[in-house]
């Protein structure tokens, strides 16, 4: 998502982005009623219109308010409600109480989507020149809202139980491949490029490019299948404590969990939950929905262990980010069967990979002033990086050095694994 | 509520009582979003929606189900979802996720209530014949949820900080008379009846009509006024160890409690919150939402204490339990100034009365068999008894022989004191 | 324990008195360790260290720094240590970390006790002059403490993998008598008087005394037994959701109870753990270790009631409180059986019956000015009355007025129940 | 502590070492009482007892059970008491529990070890054949618990109000030094060797040696002391989110930190609680007791950061590990004034420095079979590397490959911080 220089061509095109990238959100919610997109399942996640708006409050503070003369607020009393974890933005409403926010009403919330999108695209012209950096972040910002949306829309589904369903099944949505035996492929070891360089669009941690020296190491052709992992279930894998981190062990015991999230056993099969309600499972496609401690335990299980994220990127740097099963409409949303490949298939779209790197700034990395310098840089502690996107994150918005990030227990995200091992 | 028998004019008379208790319930969720009905603020409180669908599954239930032949079930998936506590009806929905339940929607439930109650129209010749206390016991279970709904979407609106109102504020919605001083009336001591006896509707808990000795003591002519609680604020007392019950000072120290639940300061001056959002506090107004351990303190500090729930009623039995300020139509619900009597003022209506009572059975009582056995009776520990009714209880079901009763810490009710005191 | 006229006999007569109660203190500690005399297992129990110095506490703070001209302090930091719940003594250390005062050792704390009896007993002929009603306040409250120290010392020792024992189990520990069937009994109705009289020592909550209405009732002639328990438990009573009350219900499921405390299942036998280690359960004996909880649902399940603290108290004042199972000396504790009477047994000893009286004011009821005053008063909420002392009450410290009061799931303390029924 | 080869000499040696390691444990204890080596203080933390058991039931089950024919447990039941974390040597007592294990006592404890000692000093020719490195890895283990034996002390002490000390204050123990401005020095940069390789005793942690490419970067010529963090809490770094992760922040707030642990304002100035008990503080001393959490903020407010675990290492290879304040023997423990060095000084000894590494395996890491593969591997996530060693360290347990973790929030051991910045 590069943006041009500011000719009217580049404005243009601006706008047209700007568009494509926020219908894409409405599009997202069109199937939910005003309570559905209320209602928040846990302190972790966030409803719908919360992100509707949060996202919306971004464009209006860091580009309207900031840098656009004269633009007036929407409602004064919204950056008090919509501020996500800016702390330089001042005091916010509660994280765990943004399902009590009824009012205001998801069609307030797309009013006021509306309104700034009316203003920002009468600004455009001032933004090119002023602010494009800005209107790249706020773009991107959004597209991982729209991911976040949908897991958390899920999330909330699933408590519900009706079973509600946000799209039909996809015709093509249970496949009927057979699945294939994992193979091994080396990564490009010694000193390699880690991290984003050049002008293109990235997120601060991505950077500064720097070199890092890898050992000899390989890679599984394919990420982690429900049938590989329904062989570690029936292996015991759960209740066997060689297997798991000390805290992935006390935490399958306190949470009692014994299968990914989403999963159930009904009948003597497995069924996951999907945003298509119950559908059973298919073993030929990726497992999702685990934590870093079930894809650790997995791994070790397998005789093998997690990449490192410099591993991952370094293998992955010749790879279309653009191809895989990635967001593209608003529809049913799952990972789906692997096709076979020479090498490594679907590095990127279906599952995030974790890996085994823990969050920390690269050597070189410095935040931005202000705000929006909050944006990565305070959570690089306790959190593990993942790499590749999934099916629900918007085509265009992944690259190789892309870093995404969660706690090692969450696995409410589109969460998967792939092998690795030193060679 | 009494149910005659059966002849057309009874028939009649029940369909309208009905019908009339029906549409209140729907009256007062007109001014909410279906967010608005599904949000739940606190595991003690419940969604709008969930109170309409859970009464009409009451009816549904224990009538149509149990006693009107060929009834079949709207959904009998929804069982699940809106059975309270009823051991005996099976597994429920988890009480904290009752708002997590963003299906069926307020229309689905609303049209879930029209289709029970055609069925229940239809049956009532049948219902006047086999279960006229049954109807009678849902119709009183209804009114009650009436009462719960407005207490809590008082408290979902309370953490908006946008403050929406339910209601805009009534015309005489803050009153200006000059308050009066506190008098103190003796009751009727000696042996005294105690509990209900007739044939009217009463629950389980208010029976067997029995014995009780009382010791001479009064009561104040009023309930203690919001101008009267603000003196023991200033007079240091939720820092005042002495005044408080050893549970209620850990509950103020851990809670950080300063005041009722609702107020704020404001500009020097304390507001409360209403269902017509913001207002001034009424000086003259009787104190509500108030726990039994502030109640008991602000009567240390009184130098005086809690009536008794035997001393209350005894003293409340030749009183016209449909006076006093009640709910007679959705619209502002808040306790108003209490005119000066000859005698004891204002105990029914305005708020709920604190009693030194703990809810307990009264000699002989026995629970009914089945499911509604377990209407009262489990909940006789740990508790305390209220009197009176409140300004949110609907006219025409109260009466002085009523046990309300709430945990000790909870305030979210319209519950306030009147003073006792020995002879 | 009357104390007397102060001529030189009443002085003798209370020394000999205060050196009794206070020997027995130090008997009970003689099998600790100072590490056993330290720990405390949970924040509801104290260390036995604790016990002996906080009791000496009370004597040097209200007798002698209140009363003894020129008494110096053995340590004034030592105030903040042992004070237990006086607001008016100021701030304390916190209950739950009492165990953390590993100093003063257990020497140092016999020492400081030793130091205070020199300094009461040279008082004595002042006290008996100035204070005589706080001597007697502080030897029942040793007493009563010394009970708390043998049921928190069998709580910790019950911690141990290697169940440690106090005293080796008595000969007679094991008793093999056969059960006898359970009767009725009927009490005595109308108007009863209930609480204290007289000039003996009381504490203040039984006081005054009144009168008090009684519907007709009988008594079950002795306590439910193990063996009655038993019975309950083979009938699926912790896993019948009808049987309890709505608070012992979530108890039950959040704590996984199935037994009463101490219990476990041992090759198909029901063990119990003891003062002695692990004994074989005696069925013939009376059941404790007890909740008010598990109390109410046998009753429920037995077709019962528990008793009222009125219907306890009129039925007992006739009975000699000296009489059953009591603590005499230093040495194994534990509940008997019964014999048969031709009446009520065993209502004194063996175990605390739990009634289902809240423990609340009597009419008239008033706290002593001054920090005493928050000896009982201040607890009156939430709790449940317990009459007839244990086996672990020191003989001569009971009487039928007697208020005992614990938490409805508490139940380290030799709790039991006997049963009630309306006539 | 290199095991050689298995003559006479090489026995006697390890003989030598053993007794040198066991002796000094003994000498930690000395000072204190049955009690206080029982009590818990946290779940963090352990009781003195419980280090001097553990350690030895490590060597009587890795070493007598599994490699000496005929040895007879000491008591078959100790294992499940004194079993940390090993799931492949069975169940274990609760870790939050240790504090509650009044017996065996302390006597018997050292009964326990010196029973033990006998045994590992006879079989002393058959370990050196056998199995020399798992004496190397129990007296490393040993020396370990040595220094979490001070610092539970530590924390225990510290929660008596009586403030106990387990030594008087060294003559030298508050230095009275000039503090002197930091300066910069340049780390190694490039291609590094990271890692322990060779003969010598070293943890699997540290281990396979590897290659790892380093930015240039410069690390402050000695650790941060009490005057430069009291300029940061004097510039309310505590109170200035920005500086703070996120993780951070949260815990400040929740925890409501403002100084490091056993800090307490007194007069206007700051004291420290010491194992020596309340000193004031020496400002030219490293500050000791932070967070991960308190060292990234000051290092953010000090416009620099924390250094790599590798960064660190490549630094310190050239220095002697033996050098610096360490533990030599039972007596006072605290940090002290770094002398002016050309170069970088105290790298080892005083303070343990945080790094900005997450602990986590190096490339070509692999856990040793058994359960004593349990030792680090499993605690791969969530926790951070320190460096260095403390006063606290034995001296001889250093080395520059040595991997301390803690978790971020973790603050009772001698944690402190040394800038690191880019080049």
């Amino acid at each position: 998502m590069n943006m041009p220089l500011a000719d009217d061509t580049a404005v243009e095109r601006m706008r047209a982005q700007y568009l494509a990238v926020r219908s894409l959100s409405l599009d997202l919610v069109a199937p939910l009623s005003d309570a559905d997109a209320t209602a928040q399942s846990m302190p972790d996640a966030s409803p719908a219109k919360w992100h509707l708006a949060h996202v919306t409050w971004f464009f209006e503070t860091f580009i309207l308010r900031d840098h656009v003369p004269g633009y007036q607020a929407h409602d004064e009393r919204w950056a008090f409600l919509f501020n996500s974890y800016y702390e330089a933005e001042g005091a916010r409403h509660a994280r765990p109480a943004r399902g009590l926010l009824t009012r205001p009403s998801l069609t307030e919330v797309i009013d006021y989507r509306r309104r700034v999108d009316e203003a920002m695209l009468e600004a455009m012209p001032l933004i090119a020149e002023r602010c494009p950096d800005l209107l790249a972040l706020g773009l991107n910002h959004e597209q991982q809202h729209q991911e976040l949306l949908l897991t958390d829309l899920k999330h909330l589904f699933f408590q519900n139980p009706l079973s509600p369903a946000a799209w039909p099944v996809a015709p093509n949505g249970q496949d009927n491949h057979y699945g294939y035996d994992m193979s091994w492929h080396a990564g490009p070891a010694g000193l390699v490029e880690i991290g984003h360089a050049g002008d293109d669009f990235a997120f601060d941690c991505e950077q500064p490019a720097h070199r890092h020296f890898l050992t000899p190491y390989a890679l599984a052709d394919r990420p982690v299948t429900n049938g590989d992992y329904c062989d570690f279930i029936d292996d015991n894998g759960y209740a066997t404590a060689s297997l798991w981190l000390s805290d992935g062990w006390a935490w399958v015991q306190k949470e009692d969990v014994g299968s990914p999230l989403y999963w159930r056993r009904h009948h003597h099969h497995w069924e996951q939950f999907t945003l298509s309600g119950w559908r059973p499972i298919d073993p030929t496609a990726p497992v999702t929905h685990i934590s870093l401690y079930e894809a650790d335990a997995f791994a070790t299980w397998a005789d093998a262990r997690l990449p490192t994220e410099q591993e991952w990127e370094a293998a992955a740097r010749d790879h279309d980010p653009a191809g895989g099963v990635q967001l593209d409409q608003a529809g049913p949303v799952q990972p789906r069967f692997v096709p076979h490949a020479d090498g490594l298939a679907a590095l990127f779209g279906n599952v995030w990979e974790w890996t085994g790197s823990a969050y920390r700034p690269y050597p070189g990395f410095r935040t931005a002033p202000g705000a929006v310098g909050e944006y990565n840089g305070k959570f690089m502690s306790g959190q593990f990086v993942l790499k590749g996107g999934s099916c629900a994150t918007p085509r265009g918005h992944m690259r190789a050095a892309y870093r995404n990030f969660f706690y090692p227990h969450q696995r409410w995200q589109f969460t998967g694994l792939r092998l690795a091992k030193d060679l």
